[in-house]
């Protein structure tokens, strides 16, 4: 079987068996709590608990030079691990940073992604460590970035129970909209393509937000990565829970709206890239908590009833059909991680 | 100006520089011990000092899938970094493995891959808790690994003085000699072609052994990735202090000897990729502690003259002229670590 057959959720799934079979997992460490299948891995510090993530980003499947530049790639390329970050409640400390470089890019443009990377560390106070630099016929980069939380303030996927809320941070389909927007060079004025492409080349990961939801008794959350509906499944299959969402209460930006009408609806539903949190709140927590540089949306509600589902109601409350969307990995056979194709089809 | 001109080296400078003075490097974080420098990064624990590594490898740059099997690659792209945590005196505790993975792959290789990454897991009581995996053109294994280390027990490179003794664990060029065999399918006897291909392709990284050497009073080591003379040069700038090595002294299995003759001395110079353990012991310090796994041989001792400076001498104490060898990446403009090429002339 090839590997886009399989799949990457697949692949996951068979490589966590290799580990757990060979002792190689949870069962051979008594401090990890958290293994491969949920944001990042926990373990056990000597006080607080330990945090690591990888994300990988690879030249023409994750990026083109063509729609960002060096440094916000460099940004975003760390933003995508300190999100990770972020949706464990925890904060980010130190990052490792292995690179690929062509040999003949320029010095200057490898200085820029550096000097992105950088500027967004020094926002979250994170300490670039160490890594790698190799040469590779594609630009490959490659951080690791370990954190901390402490104890009982630890946000997961499997942590959702019936009667919870479910609610996300943000706006979501900005990203894939600066990125149909860079990608179709499409016209807007300034201020709306700068909060397009901001979005796109420069998320914002939700550190503060985080750690103020886990203080306020958030228990279960996720990072919107691959798209709203892929992420809150994976939020349903951790925790064995079914997700209603309402979707006249998605929190979509208007520019957005104004942009692409009925298109926009699954921009925020499978675009993917927010990296804003998805998170469920129990019912005796307050989910309304002002969020400091963000807006907070209740989208929809938790229940027992199918394990894995997520359920899209309309207007009306009514059940509306839709395929599994959001990105997946080899599944599609595609170059580039485009809008085109990854859409859920919600009509 | 382009990457290969100014070369790994310079771009770790350039790279470090950008770190520093964007207040993301040492100085950032009160418990960051070392940052960008060495075998790993280290930064104080609650308890125990806590280390971070991380070495990507790239298809058709550090290895062919003609030389070697999957399971076997998987093996050694976790044994690289787990020989950084080696070099530091630390023990692994916990592994990251970002893939690329092309789509047409077989999911059975991939299965390969990481049974080999599972088998020396399990070997060095390391977890395996987590990872990325993305769509590539190219095969891309990218393991972070994080180890710990007692306080006073850290081995570093800047640790040498002058006095200490040099000394080495096992054979050099054993690695290159298994190499030429695959790419250039020379026949041996199957014990040595065993012999020559465990080498290159099953290291065994120095674990216990660097345990040992530190308890033992040993201050400074580095782990043989680049080639003896190259790694030897690192602790040499990182100490300040002149490394003399007396060449007929370097310790080579005797049937490298006996397959490639005069040659076999360059390949234990600069084959590189032997992950032993190159160290300096201070005078009070035995460095002739038996190891459990390996041997050690004393090669030179460290002076103070030219900090920097690797000098070779000969059987009569004569000075050697040769050329900076070992691997660095982009600076040769070759597609593949191949020996030829990253030779020093020693005549």
């Amino acid at each position: 079987m090839k590997v886009r057959e399989l799949g990457e959720f697949g692949l996951i799934e068979m490589l966590t068996r290799i580990v757990d079979d060979s002792g190689v997992g949870c069962q051979s460490s008594p401090e990890l709590i958290i293994g491969i299948g949920d944001d990042a891995a926990a373990w056990q510090g000597e006080d607080s608990i330990q945090l690591g993530t990888t994300d990988i980003l690879v030249q023409n499947m994750h990026f083109t030079l063509e729609t960002t530049t060096w440094h916000d790639l460099g940004w975003k390329a760390l933003a995508a691990n300190i999100s990770d970050i972020a949706a464990m409640g925890g904060i980010p400390t130190y990052a490792m940073i292995s690179l690929g470089l062509p040999s003949d890019a320029e010095v200057e443009r490898v200085s820029e992604l550096y000097g992105g990377m950088a500027e967004i560390a020094h926002q979250f106070n994170l300490a670039i460590v160490g890594g790698d630099i190799t040469e590779s016929p594609l630009l490959i980069i490659s951080p690791s970035v370990i954190g901390r939380v402490e104890k009982d303030r630890m946000l997961t996927r499997s942590g959702a129970v019936p009667g919870d809320r479910i609610a996300v941070s943000g706006y979501l389909g900005t990203s894939a909209a600066g990125l149909r927007m860079l990608k179709e060079k499409l016209k807007f004025n300034p201020e709306i393509a700068s909060v397009f492409r901001e979005a796109h080349r420069r998320p914002y990961p939700r550190i503060t937000e985080g750690q103020i939801l886990a203080e306020h008794g958030v228990k279960a959350a996720i990072d919107i990565s691959d798209g709203l509906i892929a992420d809150l499944a994976h939020i349903c299959e951790a925790s064995k829970v079914e997700a209603r969402v309402h979707l006249p209460n998605i929190p979509i930006h208007p520019a957005v709206k104004a942009a692409f009408g009925e298109e926009a609806l699954r921009l925020a539903l499978s675009g993917g890239e927010d990296y804003e949190l998805l998170f469920t709140a129990p019912v005796g927590a307050r989910c309304d908590v002002p969020l400091p540089t963000t807006s907070m949306t209740i989208i929809g509600e938790i229940v027992e009833c199918k394990p894995g589902k997520v359920t899209l109601l309309d207007e009306n409350g009514k059940e509306i059909e839709w395929e599994k969307g959001g990105w997946e990995h080899f599944s599609r056979g595609t170059v580039h991680r485009a809008p085109t194709g990854n859409y859920i089809d919600v009509v």
